[in-house]
């Protein structure tokens, strides 16, 4: 019988113990040091998050019982925030023998050893040090996936970018009739489309936040901003060493996509738009638990672009425009009609 | 003072007259002989498809009057429906000396000479033979643009498929502020999506339909069907000649969002998506004076695919589902779950 543990108990976390539980496989959910409230509730019988029971089997563990929660781990998903990833992959790494899988749900950059890096380049080094010479089999999960409609079994499609053939035997496993897996070998691919759709879902956001209800529909900027922010994602990926299919693929147009429709990256954008002052919005929305993880993945972004050298950030206009209204104190209306007059007409 | 008619007094039509009048070229707008009431409307002050008057100048012609309407342009726009292409364009090509630029914002298949071909080699046909030895000035018009977002100013990106650079410095006259212009060279790929994503938002209309006021969301589903159409998009044009990247771009993936978004090929699918027989569905929108192109498109492109030859069709899953859902009577929900399990886990 499989085994797999689950890192996180916020929304995705506990979604994907659903798949999980569907196929018989034996499912622990972790929380972290944040997540007591989720365990409390889930164990009452209704994820605070998710507003129903987890699937019947799957076993809570708090944030001491790590050890106990991945002995015999097949695979583990990681399913914190950027914040918390460093910190619970330490752990995890001092719990296990090195040998589960690790599917990474986690989606952003971290700052470690003076730079800013993609998860899978942290994890690879700090798990390389743990345990040398052992094969570091890891997954970066993306697509689009929202957590909550997982959990509903609606149709969903995933994809897992995995540089190692062997975890495919074991992730087809995770598959029902409404989770849909796919694979890709381009694993900076998924997790930079992961991590700057939520970057870009803000500016979405923010044309919702400028024109709903003034009585007019705006699908045509919508559609000419999320046209824009997959060329520049696909301009990041590509000078990142990813590949521009991803970019046009599950992990980035149809990620994208959803992160456009709703959440809470589109939230942000949406307070924005409406004249909120930025970081207020952000801490507005912490405050009731909701992180939007764009902000972060716009900061470390930056500087992420910067580290890749040569003139990509000058050419990112959306990102560019993103960050001065957000971190610069620059006027959202005046910004945004800036980018569209930069844009087109001969381009 | 350039002068611009446009053929077609619908909503795009209509629609492109406003950035036109905005940059002070003398426009004409010209209406077929199905389009007396809209003509009508407009001169009494409303047009009745926009729902507000047309700017002021804007000349208007009844269908007679095509002669008097395309005097002099510079250019003429071609906004009339794929099935009145053919007709509306053999008096055009009667009415003129050859020298207009001909740009085209009708988008389909045409049946012509026994073949179903895209409108512009139709096109190409029939004005060579016409006028022997001159130039074709041809433009596919696409990316998204909703017609009444248009007329009302909202910020809207448009990209010309042009094979002659001759048209590019007549074309970026007609961009404003809101009224953003690309271009390519990719006239192939340009239209085929235009007409294809008319065909494939049927698809999440479906989705709609079949999923709306169940009280859960389906983004995820909905984002799958999303990808799955620009990778299908992408197969057929490429197979055509056209390029991956036009795909990715404004005609494609830009246009798709917004026709996913709104309008009526949507509307079409969210009907069949509630149980309605699509036959019928079609024929009741008919009656209401809404014309679901992507219903003809689906039926021409079918045979369009066969002509280019080899195994394409077959790998066309969601395509297929749409045939057999609409022209083979199938039950809708079995074959979309038939198409879902098609679809992913080690693809």
């Amino acid at each position: 019988m499989l085994k797999v543990a689950v890192l996180g108990a916020g929304y995705m976390g506990s979604a994907v113990t659903f798949p999980l539980a569907h196929n018989g496989i034996a499912t622990s959910l972790w929380g972290t040091w944040l997540d007591d409230e989720l365990i409390d509730g889930a164990l009452a019988g209704c994820h605070p998050k998710l507003r129903k029971p987890l699937p019947d089997g799957v076993k809570l563990f708090r944030t001491g019982e790590l050890k106990e929660a991945v002995r015999g781990a097949d695979a583990v998903f990681i399913a914190v925030t950027s914040d918390g990833f460093e910190p619970v992959f330490r752990k995890l790494l001092d719990a296990t023998d090195g040998k589960p899988c690790l599917l990474a749900m986690t989606k952003g950059f971290v700052q470690h050893g003076g730079m800013v890096q993609p998860i899978s380049t942290v994890a690879e080094e700090l798990f390389r040090k743990r345990f040398r010479g052992a094969p570091f089999l890891w997954a970066s999960v993306g697509g689009p996936v929202k957590a909550v409609e997982l959990a509903e079994g609606i149709p969903t499609a995933t994809i897992f970018g995995v540089k190692s053939p062997r975890l495919k035997p074991l992730v087809v496993n995770f598959a029902t009739g409404y989770y849909r897996i796919f694979f890709t070998d381009d694993v900076r691919g998924v997790e930079l489309c992961s991590a700057l759709k939520n970057v870009y879902a803000i500016a979405t956001g923010i044309s919702d936040g400028m024109y709903e209800g003034c009585g007019a529909y705006y699908h045509n900027f919508k559609a000419l901003l999320f046209n824009q922010s997959l060329r520049e994602i696909a301009a990041v990926v590509q000078a990142a060493g990813g590949r521009e299919d991803t970019v046009f693929d599950l992990p980035g147009a149809g990620d994208l996509y959803v992160t456009s429709a709703s959440g809470r990256n589109g939230m942000f954008g949406r307070r924005i738009g409406r004249g909120e002052v930025p970081s207020r919005a952000y801490g507005a929305m912490l405050r009731e638990g909701d992180i939007a993880e764009g902000y972060h993945a716009l900061r470390l972004g930056k500087t992420f672009i910067e580290q890749l050298g040569g003139d990509l950030l000058e050419k990112l206009h959306l990102f560019n425009t993103l960050y001065s209204i957000i971190f610069q104190g620059n006027d959202c209306r005046r910004e945004m009609e800036q980018f569209v007059l930069r844009y087109g007409s001969g381009d």
